[in-house]
């Protein structure tokens, strides 16, 4: 099986990618469209070579459209089918391609439809959006006004869609998608599908985890591996191209046990949005836990990671921050003399608010930080330094936390923490952490 | 004086921006250094007409600085110049120029301190990082290694950057932007300095803003009034080339002062990055008051926003997430029965959160939010919707909100809309704020 995973006419396609829009030339707007068809085009077996940011200026969109035409297979154009005369990409591909626009039917009865949904009156500038090129396959939109089309010009396949990235993307994976697969297909490139697996570490940087896997990375052709830098964590994508998922899975699960077996202890869990926080609530909901979280100097950032996943309501009991030092005697019950004795940022402190917070709500688990965020020193402790609190039954004990940055790099970077710390403490016991004895030196129990 | 702040040769010069690194076509990476130079650029008075990404290849680099010689004054490069084999970016610029690399002197002491300073040895492979085109001015790396360069090419002045983002924007901050400010003013381009306002607005959209303010932005020439849509709220930018500042404010003052009129009761601050919660922050300290805020399905997101803010110790006391619907009666001492009968998402219970955080802490000021952040309703409510509490001193009210969107952007929303209702709540009398009253009808006091 050939690890590039297409064959055609003269080895793999060409594409490339031209946003068109004045506000990404101003620096307004970032270019995100053209990351995100990058991958879409990557999927589908395109080379992308080149992106475009192009203003809306009939002149220089024909000139960009020419050189597109002259090196690439594949032209993916998005943004300018708006209703305002600044929108000129449609007028500037008919110039280019030599072809009138003409009203598309079912384009006009989406614009009309919409119009009387809204109960606004439709005006002749709306009337635009329903327009495509002559004898070109038309995109329905289903989220917007601008219809999208796609047409060649001596054996360049030009696909154009909307620049909103929701109308861009509902429209792509609808509709493009298979429009160009069809379109490499007919052209004698048969792309075989790619197949991806998404693997997520914390507790460890990008770099350390490139060099822990250097010798599976180096010489890669199919399976490839990937490291991100996500925030807060990494992630490793495999990618493998294959006839049928059951091949692509025999390629890559003893490569994925390979990986989460170099980083035992590290390994959160698979899936392309997995977060930390997901992870964490999956866990506790999978052995029916629930948990209360204590944040002072994190002030928020976890309880709210752990609140935007849905079903957060089952596991999630209570926060509670006491960020003003008297809140936590007077809210969480702390003792008022140890607090003055081992300060609020103190494994005293930590101790005590994970366990106050825990019996106050009932909850079997109980989180607590505390740390100096800065921008100032507290008492006498240095800018990023801090505690963990972890109460699970009646097991309570503490970790010493240090990070870097500015004082909301340090809330993030021990929050983060804080939530990896969690996932680990409740670890099923049928899934012992292997690393979890290298931490006891830290611990205070 | 010139509308457009610019005269030389043939208007305004023509500029773009050419980012270098195959990670960028995959999608890997956003190219954030494009919009970044876009804003610089423009400050200088150079109009960006293209961006283009291009993959580590000599012979689509060479044709790629060829096209932007063709067409552009000014050629920012950025990125390939690493120490691996892949990055080539200046062996592409010395074929297309026809000029040998050159060691620089000062550079190579750049980078052998480097290497001195951790200790590491000093690879053949990194003294190609102080490689810079024969006879060009060299661009010191001072947070780096790589050395950057500017030169000409028939007319076109191009400034290579390197590619990371933090070494890219010190290296044009500290050197490369004089650097090109000398080439335009030799080539007969004296550009005014750039000089902005920002005013932020919310409880209002960006396009009701742009619409409110049609007749100013229609006709701009100097000042130009842009409008933003930041998160949570609107972004008004004023920009003016005058030469220098207080022929500026005479500018910008009475436009400033015209759009707040305009959009009384919408406006919170002043200041390039301002948020929300700084206003929120500001306006509570400048008056002595400290908060509490109680938050129930934004689960952390208006705590999280405020303690962001440096400073925000002197004002936030504490924060109470009673997420489980017990929990409203367990810690914060809300009543059963009353809970029972308005139910967890209604103005009671919005008001008596506010009540009891406020009391409870001792703070001046309540603030509590209870919604339906779905993705399920909730006691028969639908999904985005909700009330805000507010208790200051011994008044205590509510406000009904709705919001779109999934989840999270209910969750956001609905903390925006809580953190513009408190700024609006604790006004300071001496500024009585206009729309207040068209608010009372919502009110339950």
């Amino acid at each position: 099986m050939s690890g590039h995973g297409a064959s055609g006419p003269i080895g793999r396609p060409r594409g490339e990618i031209i946003a068109v829009g004045t506000e990404l030339l101003t620096g307004q707007t970032l270019n995100t469209n053209a990351a995100w068809l990058s991958r879409r085009l990557a999927e589908a077996g395109v080379d992308v070579l080149f992106h475009t940011a192009v203003g809306d200026n009939l002149e220089r969109l024909q000139a960009t459209f020419s050189l597109a035409a002259g090196r690439s297979d594949v032209v993916v154009v998005t943004g300018g089918l708006g209703p305002t005369e600044d929108d000129v990409t449609r007028e500037a591909l008919a110039l280019f391609a030599g072809r009138p626009l003409v009203k598309d039917r079912a384009a006009l009865e989406n614009v009309r439809r919409f119009f009387a949904r809204t109960g606004r009156p439709l005006l002749p500038i709306n009337v635009r959006q329903a327009e495509v090129l002559l004898e070109s396959r038309v995109l329905p939109n289903d989220v917007g006004l601008a219809a999208g089309f796609a047409f060649d010009v001596g054996g360049t396949h030009f696909i154009v869609l909307p620049g909103p990235p929701r109308e861009m993307q509902v429209m792509f994976e609808r509709y493009a998608r298979s429009e160009l697969l069809a379109w490499l297909a007919g052209r004698g490139w048969t792309i075989q599908p790619l197949f991806h697996r998404f693997l997520h570490f914390a507790g460890i940087g990008e770099s350390a985890v490139a060099d822990r896997l250097a010798d599976l990375i180096r010489h890669q052709t199919d399976p490839t591996i990937a490291v991100y830098a996500e925030p807060g964590h990494v992630l490793v994508r495999l990618s493998t191209r294959r006839p049928d998922e059951r091949q692509a899975a025999e390629a890559l699960e003893p490569l994925m046990d390979a990986i989460v077996a170099r980083l035992k202890g590290h390994y959160f869990g698979e899936g392309e949005a997995l977060t930390l926080a997901e992870a964490v609530i999956g866990r506790l909901k999978g052995q029916g836990l629930t948990l209360a979280v204590a944040e002072s100097c994190t002030g928020g950032r976890i309880l709210d990671a752990l609140i935007a996943v849905p079903g957060a309501s089952a596991v999630v009991r209570l926060g509670v921050l006491p960020y003003q030092t008297p809140m936590k005697a007077a809210v969480l019950g702390l003792d008022a003399d140890g607090l003055a004795e081992h300060g609020a940022v103190s494994a005293w402190a930590a101790e005590a608010m994970a366990r106050a917070v825990r019996r106050l709500s009932a909850a079997e688990v109980g989180l607590a930080t505390t740390c100096v965020a800065g921008p100032e020193p507290q008492e006498g402790r240095p800018v990023g330094e801090g505690y963990i609190g972890l109460a699970v039954a009646d097991r309570v004990w503490s970790l010493a936390v240090r990070a870097d940055g500015d004082r909301n790099l340090i809330r993030q970077r021990i929050a983060d923490q804080a939530l990896f710390a969690l996932f680990r403490a409740v670890a099923p016991s049928s899934e012992p952490d292997g690393e979890n004895s290298d931490r006891k030196g830290e611990e205070r129990e």
